[in-house]
């Protein structure tokens, strides 16, 4: 049985203060880590914490990517979950521990959905913003 | 060394598939599952994909939680990703089994940040719209 989705957990250690808690800056990030992972960014929020920490979720048409980061740990946390054939999330991973220049990170991966019934989605995604990247397929399954 | 947080892994199968179709459905199966963890939602992300499934995101003064859904395949992915002492993941995961009829469900723990450094956090959430429930006190860590 396969799964629908990869689901992987991104543990960020060692990164800038400064770069993690600049909002933009983790927003931006997403947007790229969205574009490495080949998929279409449909929706985004994100929020600014006092003292410090932000976190930006994007809602990807194969499915998400979070970012919550504590500046004062130079931790963030993140996952980058997708379904699709065409989606590469680890990609998505290493652009986000690149951008927010973490000395070090851990990706874990979990299969979604495996004991779901054998059949196929076959979601298609609305058409995206231009600015978001270019539009993918069918979110088949593999 | 203790998590920064608890992320759970929450997988719904045998879901009715009216229901998880639903996207107002959905959205309020998040915000009464922010409200069972005890956490403030802040903001919200939410999509229909045609020709069904839809997902659905709320960002926490604690961290995130979002659903997936496949009706086609009775299937919904979810993840509850909160910090604090005070945040009950688990009975936002069970809220949302409820509410979106999940024939069964199961859930999977990480823990999250068990490698920074000890120091503690203290994000304190911004106020948030009196509809999304009582907020929280400070994110602190356990």
């Amino acid at each position: 049985m396969s799964a629908i989705g990869t689901h992987l957990i991104l543990e960020m250690y060692d990164c800038p203060a400064e770069v993690i808690d600049d909002l933009e800056r983790v927003r931006e990030a997403v947007r790229e880590a969205a574009r490495a992972a080949r998929s279409t960014l449909l929706h985004e929020a994100a929020h600014s914490f006092q003292p410090q920490g932000v976190t930006a979720l994007g809602l990807l048409a194969e499915s998400h990517i979070s970012v919550h980061t504590w500046p004062e740990l130079g931790y963030a946390a993140a996952d980058v979950f997708t379904c699709g054939e065409q989606a590469r999330p680890r990609e998505a991973c290493e652009c986000l521990a690149r951008r927010l220049e973490a000395g070090r990170y851990e990706i874990q991966e979990l299969e979604r959905g495996a004991k779901a019934p054998p059949e196929r989605p076959a979601r298609v995604p609305e058409p995206a913003p231009a600015a978001t990247g270019p539009r993918p397929g069918q979110c088949d399954v593999g």
